[in-house]
C-alpha cells in the first residue's frame, strides 16, 4: 500500500467524521455511497471503502447489508465540551509530590488496563529504525563517544532540532540548544534560570501534574490561570493577574496542553506575547506534544512568534518516539549561560551514544514517516476513546476534542469524585489520572485524563467500559444520597471501594 | 600472553618500584638481577625481564649494557608531599560556576594536550564489549525498553550494584538503590536530602570542583575542613567544627578523593561516624574512585561500616568504564522517598537501553577483567608523571602518591600562581587544572591538579614537561620579583604570558 492511499483514505474518513461532528449528518443517517463519494473526491471504489471500513471500525458508521453505510446510531455529539476552568486567584505552594509518584507508579504497572500515563505504548512507537542506528552507533562509535558530551550536547543531534525548527518559522542555530534529560529536565532548567524559591509561576488550569511536582521542588508557588479547553490561557485574565501579581515567568503548553488538549490560536499567542513583553515577564514554554497534530498543519510555538526574545523554548522526543532514550532539548534565549550552569552542577551532561542514534535517524528522514504514522493512529484511538465514553459514560458527562495529542480530559457530572472512582477502577485493573493531581485546588475532583497513546483494542475497550460502569454507579449514589442518605466518604488510595466524596 | 602473565610481572615491577619508593632501593643502586628476582619471586627469567622493561619504560629503572639494571639516576624522593591543608574556618557561600565552566570547556578541547579533565581516555576504555552489550540491547531489547524505567531505575542493574558491593561488605538490596545520571546527580539528590538553601555542608580541602558547583547551584554555604593528603579529614578538626557551627550534613570522599587521592584508614572512619551520629549529622560519602585501587584490595565505604544508617552512598561507571553513558547511583538509607520524589521531578528518570547494556556487561564479569586492566594503567601512569615531575617542575614542589585514582596534586613552590602558569600553558596546547577550582578560598593558588586518565605517551609527556618549564620560568622571574623588581600581574584567562600574582 503506497503512502499516498493511507491520506487518501484518511481524508475521507476525517471529511466524513467532521460532518458526523458537525450534525450534518445525524445518527441513523444514511452517508454517500461509495460510488457518490469516491466520485465526489475524486477517488477510487477501493479507497472509499478503506475510509468507510476504518470508519466502521471507530464506531462512527455501521454497515447494513444491501444497503450501505450509515452514521452509528449513538453518536458523540451527547458529548458536551468542559467550560473555561475558574482556577483560584492566589499563588499557592505546592505539595503533590506523594500523590505524583503513587499514581505513576500505578501508571507503570503492567498488570493495569493502561490509560493512566500520558506515553504511547512500546509496541505503538516500535521504531526498530532508531533503535538499529543506536546499535550501529554503539558498534562503530562506541569508543569515539565514550566521553562527556560537549555542554550542550551532541551537536549533530542539535543541529538536527534546529533543521526541524525552521519548518515551523522558529529560527534557531545549534548553538542556542541545549540537549536535555527529557522535557523535565528543560522545565527544571527553565524555571531555574528565571526564578528563585519563593517566586511566583502562572500557569494554565488544570495543568500537567509533573509541571506542579517541578514547582513544588523549586519551592515555587503555582497561580492557575482561567483555561479555556479550545485556545487555551484566558489572556485578560492573564492581564488582570499580571497588574495584581508578581509573577516571575508563565509556563504555557504551546500546542495540546496536557490535560486539556487546548492549543492557543495564534493571534492570541500574539496578544500574550505583547503583554508578557510589556510586563516584562518570561514565558517559558512546553511544546513536547507539538510534533503530534491532526490537522493540515503543525502549530507555532510561542518562539516562532517572539520577536522579543522572551521566550525560553522546551520539548522532547518522549511523546514521540523515544521515552526509553530520555532525549530532551531547551532553547534558551538569552538565558544560556545560566542554564548550562545549572545543568552542569546537576546532571552533567546526558548519554553520548543516544544522542549519536537520535541525530541519525532524524537525519534519515525516519521521523518524519514515523510522526505521520502515530499521528494517525493517535488520532483514531481519540475518536474510538470519544465514541466508547459517549456509550458508557454517565449522562452529562464532558470531554474535550482535542485537535493533537493522545490525552483526553473528561469532566464527570458533580458530585462524582474521579479519586473514588479511580480506586475502585484500580480494584478493577484498570488506571486512570484522577483529576485531582491537574491543580493545587480541589476544583478538578469530578475530572479525569485519560490517555489514548495505546492502540485501541479489547482490553482499552473494556478499561474504558468499567470506568464508566464505576462512574455511573457513583452516579446512582450521588442521587441516592442527595435525596436523602448519607454519602460514602472515602479517600483512601488503599482502595476499599467507595464512589464519592462529599464536595 | 596470558592473564597470569600480565599479573606476575606488573606484581614484580611493583614490588621494585616500592623499594625504590621506601629509598631501600636508592638511585643509581644496581638492582636485583633477572636471575635472583625471578627465583625469589618464583616467576620465569622472561616474566622478570618484562617487569624489568616495563620498569625502564617507566623510568624507574635503567639498562646498563653488559651490566644490568639500576635505579634511575633522578628518582622522585626528591618530591615532598603536600602538607595537610589549613583551610578558613567559616562556612562560605560558594561562586565558582562561571570559572568552571570554562575550565571544562578547556579540558574537553581535544587540541590541548588532556590533562586537565578526570577522566579516563576513551581510547584507555576503549570496552567494546560494553559497547557490544548495547548494540544487542538495542537490537532485541529496543522495543520493550522505549519505556521510562522504574523510578529507581532497570532492577537488574541495580541488583548487579549490591552484589558487587556484598564484596566489600556494603549490605545493599536492589531496593536500596535508585540509578541516576552519574554521580553528580546522585550527589545533587543526597544534598537535596538532607539540607536545605542556606545551609552549610562539610567537605574536604581542597575538594573536587564540582562538588563546589553543585553547593553553589542549591545555596549552600561550604565549610572546609583540614584534610590530610594521606589519611583525609582530620577528626578532631571536625569534632570542632561541629560545636562550633550548625553543619547540615558532611560529603567526603570514600577513598582516592579528588584532587589530593587521600583515603582514610578504617578505624578513623569509624571515629568519624561514631562523632557524626553522635551530633547526628548526616554523611554523603562519594566513591567514585573507590574501584580504582593500587594495593591489595578496595577501601571500605564509609557505609560498608555505618552501623547507625547515617550514610547515603553515592557513586558511578564514570571513572572507571563508561563516562559516555551516564550512569551512576546512590543508595539513600533512610531518604529514599525524597531521593525519588526529587529526582522525578527534576530528571524522571534515565535512559534504559544504557542501563540494560550495563546490567548485562556487569553480569558478564566483563567489569572485573577492565578494572584489573585499567588499575595498571593508571598506576603506571602516575608513576610516569611523578618522575617527570622530579625531573622537570621547579625544585620544593611537593606531590601527592595517591595509592588509587588517577589524579596528581602539585604544590608548585610559593609565589608561583598556578593560574597564569595554566593561561601560558594553554597558549602552547597544554591543559590542567589550576588550584583555585578547588576551594572557596584563594588557598591553592600556587597548586594544580593532573589527570593521570590517558596512556602515557610522547604527547603526554610534552605536556608535563612543557609545565614545568613554565613553572620554572615563573619561580625564576618570582625571584627576580623578590629581589626588587614589580611582580607582573595577570589573571585573564584570556591568556597573554604572565607568569605570576601577586599575594
Amino acid at each position: 500500500m503506497s503512502v499516498g492511499a493511507i491520506y487518501r483514505y484518511e481524508e475521507i474518513a476525517a471529511f466524513i467524521t467532521g460532518l458526523v461532528d458537525a450534525g450534518t449528518l445525524r445518527p441513523g443517517a444514511k452517508v454517500p455511497s461509495l460510488r457518490r463519494i469516491s466520485k465526489q473526491r475524486r477517488t477510487s471504489l477501493l479507497t472509499a471503502l478503506q475510509a468507510y471500513r476504518l470508519l466502521e471500525d471507530r464506531g462512527v458508521l455501521e454497515a447494513r447489508p444491501q444497503s450501505g453505510f450509515y452514521v452509528a446510531k449513538r453518536s458523540t455529539d451527547s458529548l458536551g465540551a468542559p467550560a473555561i476552568s475558574n482556577p483560584p486567584r492566589t499563588p499557592t505552594a505546592v505539595a503533590v509530590s506523594a500523590t505524583v509518584l503513587k499514581l505513576l507508579e500505578y501508571a507503570s504497572d503492567p498488570r493495569l488496563v493502561p490509560l493512566g500515563c500520558a506515553i504511547p505504548s512500546a509496541e505503538l512507537l516500535a521504531t526498530g529504525r532508531l533503535d538499529r542506528f543506536l546499535a550501529r552507533a554503539a558498534r562503530t562509535k562506541g569508543v569515539a563517544l565514550n566521553v562527556y558530551t560537549a555542554p550542550k550536547g551532541d551537536s549533530r543531534l542539535r543541529r538536527e532540532i534546529a533543521l526541524r525548527a525552521l519548518r515551523w518559522g522558529q529560527a534557531l542555530s545549534p548553538e542556542d540548544i541545549a540537549i536535555t534529560c527529557g522535557c523535565t529536565e528543560a522545565l527544571i532548567l527553565a524555571l531555574k534560570a528565571v526564578s528563585r524559591a519563593g517566586d511566583t509561576i502562572a500557569i494554565e488550569s488544570p495543568t500537567y501534574f509533573g509541571l506542579l511536582h517541578a514547582l513544588e521542588v523549586l519551592s515555587l508557588k503555582a497561580l492557575e490561570l482561567p483555561t479555556d479547553p479550545a485556545t487555551g490561557v484566558d489572556v485578560q485574565a492573564l492581564e488582570r493577574t499580571l497588574k495584581d501579581n508578581s509573577v516571575a515567568a508563565c509556563l504555557f503548553s504551546s500546542s495540546f496542553n496536557n490535560p486539556l488538549g487546548c492549543t492557543m490560536p495564534d493571534d492570541r499567542k500574539l496578544a500574550l506575547l505583547q503583554l508578557l513583553a510589556k510586563h516584562d515577564v518570561p514565558l517559558i514554554e512546553d511544546d513536547i506534544y507539538g510534533d503530534i497534530y491532526f490537522g493540515p498543519e503543525r502549530p507555532k510555538p510561542f518562539s516562532a512568534l517572539d520577536r522579543q526574545g522572551n521566550t525560553i523554548y522546551c520539548s522532547s522526543f518522549s511523546k514521540t518516539v523515544a521515552p526509553g532514550y530520555r532525549i530532551g532539548w531547551i532553547a534558551t534565549g538569552r538565558h544560556m549561560q545560566k542554564v548550562l550552569e545549572h545543568k552542569f552542577a546537576t546532571t552533567l551532561c546526558g548519554p553520548a551514544l543516544p544522542q549519536a542514534a537520535l541525530a541519525d535517524f532524524l537525519s534519515s528522514g525516519g521521523y518524519d514517516n514515523h510522526l505521520r504514522r502515530i499521528r494517525r493512529v493517535f488520532s483514531g484511538n481519540i475518536d474510538q476513546m470519544i465514541r466508547t465514553i459517549a456509550n458508557t459514560f454517565p449522562k452529562g458527562t464532558k470531554v474535550n476534542r482535542p485537535a493533537g495529542g493522545f490525552v483526553l480530559w473528561v469532566e464527570l457530572p458533580r458530585p462524582i469524585d474521579s479519586r473514588a472512582v479511580f480506586d475502585e477502577a484500580l480494584n478493577n485493573g484498570v488506571c486512570f489520572a484522577p483529576g485531582d493531581v491537574f491543580s493545587t485546588s480541589d476544583r478538578y475532583a469530578n475530572c479525569l485524563r485519560l490517555s489514548c497513546g495505546h492502540n485501541w483494542d479489547r482490553r482499552i475497550e473494556d478499561g474504558l467500559n468499567i470506568i464508566g460502569t464505576i462512574a455511573n454507579a457513583a452516579q446512582a449514589r450521588g442521587h441516592e444520597a442527595v435525596d436523602g442518605r448519607k454519602p460514602l466518604r472515602t479517600r483512601n488510595v488503599g482502595a476499599q471501594s467507595g464512589v464519592f466524596r462529599g464536595r
